[in-house]
């Protein structure tokens, strides 16, 4: 059983290699929260965004397309311990399905300007949701990244 | 251009019918955080899942299996507005992706014991992410759930 998807846009990022995004900057987590870019939702979908703008946050599920190949254990970015894949946000997983929460700065038309970005110019999106109370979890706890 | 998934598990959930999940009892959101179900993660990806259970809450994204084609505009459950599809979380979306935190009650093996659980029974999972604090944001606008 496989499961097929295709864009419905694609992310501009001042991030162009992965480089860019693996830079200590950015270890702190809220590092990215500034970083701006835009959601280009192809023509087709346009009607889809109708009162996404009304949202403070939306989540953008993304396909890592510059990912080759996974291990079920790998150490994550300045780590030196092998963790276990789904304990990871590691681009390198069984299916490269990325997912991350954008603060929405304005809509026109089929360009939803965003902060928080973290992802590779150029990234394939697959859907956007509205960020609800229900994704809202508090408080956590953080396994292997509290060490 | 297309992605291809496969499931790396599956859901098991008392909701065995969408008519168990649109039920005015979980109209309230809050009403799916005590529903307990299990992740049967399949065997060749279990090592995968060491770690995942020192984080409190998991982010699951899986195939809303049980769509079948959708509208760019569509009126959500108890709702009579039509909403642009990507302001909902409607199962029936260009890409079928559903996205729900879950919280981790124990992991024996490959079985992930969680609740929170809003999935039909069978659902096919296609990753496991770890909740951070960059998922957690506040405060938060509901857009045209606030009406």
């Amino acid at each position: 059983m496989k499961f097929k998807f295709k864009p419905i846009g694609i992310i501009h990022s001042p991030f162009k290699t992965k480089e860019d995004i693996d830079n200590k900057k950015y270890a702190d987590p809220r590092g990215f929260d500034s970083v701006q870019g835009e959601l280009e939702i192809f023509k087709p979908y346009e009607a889809g965004l109708k009162d996404t703008e009304g949202f403070s946050h939306l989540i953008i599920i993304f396909a890592f397309h510059k990912s080759r190949g996974y291990k079920l254990e790998a150490k994550p970015f300045l780590d030196d311990t092998l963790r276990g894949i789904f304990s990871t946000r590691s681009p390198n997983r069984p299916n490269p399905l990325g997912m991350t929460v954008v603060k929405v700065v304005e809509r026109k038309g089929n360009i939803l300007k965003v902060s928080g970005v973290d992802m590779l110019e150029g990234t394939p999106i697959l859907d956007i949701k509205p960020y609800n109370s229900r994704d809202q979890k508090s408080p956590i706890k953080l396994g292997w990244l509290e060490d």
